[in-house]
């Protein structure tokens, strides 16, 4: 399934759309409930399933309608640094002998659409498409890889916006550079885990301003979605609509080869079966 | 006012402690809401207020109480590093020039009187005292101190509990080490910020099966709570409900001087005017 939410920014509705390409409201039939945390965790997917075999759900016009981040905001979203070797080699870092872990505030989430804004005082705001994790079910010292992709919700193209002068020239930890107001772009849809034959062989590109920026695959992660997700799970627990970053293929500007994001550019990312994402760049 | 939440774990109630140590029940009073980040963006503090000035709210046996974290869960939970000489030093870390900044999972949160548990292979867990900071109204590029400290709630006791060896020889960042299960035990008391005469003028202490490890001042911060909260609005945007920690003074076991907990220990903290926490360790 593809799940996504639809409609004004904080008044989205949750919705599927068909392998026809057609629009339907869940909205009435989850009776108020998004996909939230409590969704995740009470069988919603489950839900939802039964009710596309069921009685017609009603279609929605699409023409003109926002589409927002494919889950209600997320308890936390824990992020891999440096999980493909050539972004490792372009930051100017050693390659990693465990994943690297750091944390984006969720208050950053925004939709596949929507703005993002270049902090003020900053001079280097940068890109990263990613594909993201959605966890389904509590993830607490998992024992396999057959534990940790069965706690998979789904997946979705992650833009993990990052400002380098904050994340690396301002003391100390990451986590300044990558908690910026809408610093997180998801969408446009959740697509379960069931629909993603191979989350480890999937295409996923950068363009900014139309120029092809990354051009990475899922197939070059030096840590894979089911060892991140085992791996996690020894450090904290993971909960349901928790997200995943799992890190950047080469081609951001940080290697000092492309110039950092400005007011009006565009950057557009996808993910192969997962959609496309296109933003403006605005001025916080 | 001191603000708490008290009842099993997830079924907390929220209550206020009176000047007499009466504990009065609000409930029903907040027909059904919790002490949210949504009750400190809509007035909540101010409904409160109103409460204890209009008809008697009904009383509390707190005897065999249990007292729970003294909000519901954060958006987040924000950490600053490094945040007095002292344990800078005995960290073999430099002094830093501006706040060094991370974050610790929103599900970490216990109660002030829970289990703490060893995480599974750890060897390096440790304490640390901190006087937390609860946020009450939306931060974005706030301007001076003033602001800063009307955009306060209130304070509160913090065991930012860590994991040396996941913090710092993992590889990476921080965040490894500080999100464990159990790690951020708060409270007792919520208590508000108009109550807080000095929050740079507050001694904070922590004992480990009664021997007295942790023994600061507010005032020795290098950075103090309205610059934080200034400078983190700088990066991210702070809500209602989140908690910032400030920082430990010296005496933890990364010093080399003390041995990291095991099961059985026993952490009591207290932070002048802020009530005394106490928590027995498990294993997980």
């Amino acid at each position: 399934m593809r799940l996504l939410r639809v409609g004004g920014k904080g008044a989205e509705r949750p919705a599927v759309l068909t392998d026809d390409e057609r629009l339907l409201d869940l909205g009435e039939f989850l009776n108020g409930a998004d996909f939230t945390p409590d969704f995740f965790a009470s069988g919603g997917l489950d839900r939802v399933r039964s009710a596309l075999a069921g009685d017609p759900l009603p279609e929605l016009d699409q023409d003109g309608l926002r589409i927002g981040p494919p889950i209600a905001r997320p308890g936390k979203i824990v992020c891999i640094g440096l999980n493909y070797r050539d972004h490792a080699e372009e930051s100017g870092a050693a390659v990693p002998a465990e994943p690297v872990v750091f944390m984006k505030a969720p208050n950053t989430v925004v939709g596949p659409f929507d703005e993002v804004l270049v902090p003020r005082a900053s001079e280097k705001t940068d890109w990263e498409v990613e594909l993201a994790i959605v966890i389904g079910s509590t993830c607490r010292y998992l024992a396999s890889h057959e534990e940790a992709l069965a706690a998979v919700a789904g997946f979705t193209v992650s833009n993990d916006v990052s400002e380098r002068e904050f994340q690396l020239e301002r003391g100390g930890q990451w986590d300044k550079g990558k908690s910026c107001e809408t610093f997180q772009p998801l969408g446009p849809w959740l697509v379960t885990a069931d629909e993603v034959a191979d989350p480890q062989a999937l295409g996923l590109r950068l363009w900014v301003n139309g120029d092809l920026k990354q051009n990475g695959d899922t197939k070059n992660m030096i840590f894979g979605v089911a060892e991140i997700v085992r791996y996690l799970s020894q450090f904290m627990v993971l909960e349901p609509g928790d997200v995943i970053n799992t890190g950047t293929p080469a081609g951001v500007a940080l290697s000092g080869l492309h110039p950092y994001l400005k007011e009006g550019d565009v950057m557009e990312l996808e993910i192969d079966g997962l959609g496309r994402q296109r933003q403006t760049v605005g001025q916080a």
